[in-house]
């Protein structure tokens, strides 16, 4: 059943699983989207002051991103967000780490002048193995509410 | 040359040049990265309000990202970015658009502990063709000074 915006309740944590880090996905993603010698090249990189190669923070982003998608987002009348009020890379990823991910809905206000949605803060955190905070993001994210929610698709499942 | 810490100005500005959204990549990207229907499934995207597919805001990111490396930071004696004080994402990015992307370098602040680094603030503004701005952010990046260049490799070339 499709969560809209009157479902989601401030105050809401949802574990979101975890994902392994795999070399060869970290080296692709970063030869086109962050090709840093630090994320593409481990000799390099194990010359730097990381002493090896690292993920980059757009692939943990990424790759949180999904686990949100699977673990929340689908199940709601979700329309995007407007973006990010912050974004924090704590700790380097490193191949064969495993990141697990969390979420807190940390606020939800109605819309002002809109009755068709709502407007949800969430907060993603994730940490490695050893309890390092590897990654935080704060997002404002727009969901239908029940109200509007007859109007057009959000694109749910 | 590599530039340090001392080579950067505040209101230098850089053009990173452009690189056009292909829907393969754009739907590839989102499978893995970002599996909301309006990023992966035309038909479903088609009956939404964003009236067909649009990329994934994480995509549009990344692919900033690889013009700053490649026009900017891969010269730089760089270490890497502590994260983003704001991301906003305005219009969705469509496939076949081309989308140009801008560097200014909004502020720099020496290191109060290290005499070896020091920070700067990069925005990096995204338009398409019809100008209209697809994305912007605003990151905090650490430089290697010149004084402490020698320590240890940043990865540059």
């Amino acid at each position: 059943m499709v969560r809209y915006f009157e479902d989601i309740a401030a105050g809401e944590t949802h574990d979101l699983g975890s994902y392994t880090a795999e070399r060869e996905e970290l080296l692709s993603f970063a030869r086109r989207y962050d090709p840093q010698r630090i994320h593409t090249d481990p000799d390099v990189a194990a010359e730097t002051m990381y002493g090896g190669l690292i993920a980059s923070g757009w692939h943990t982003a990424g790759a949180c991103m999904a686990l949100l998608v699977e673990g929340f987002l689908r199940e709601t009348a979700t329309l995007g967000s407007f973006g990010l009020e912050e974004l924090r890379w704590q700790t380097p990823v490193r191949p064969g780490d495993t990141v697990g991910v969390e979420l807190d809905v940390a606020d939800k206000m109605p819309s002002s002048s809109r009755e068709d949605r709502g407007y949800v803060d969430l907060e993603v955190t994730a940490e490695n193995d050893d309890g390092d905070e590897v990654i935080y993001w704060l997002s404002t994210n727009i969901f239908l509410t029940r109200a509007g929610g007859g109007a057009w698709s959000a694109g749910t499942d």
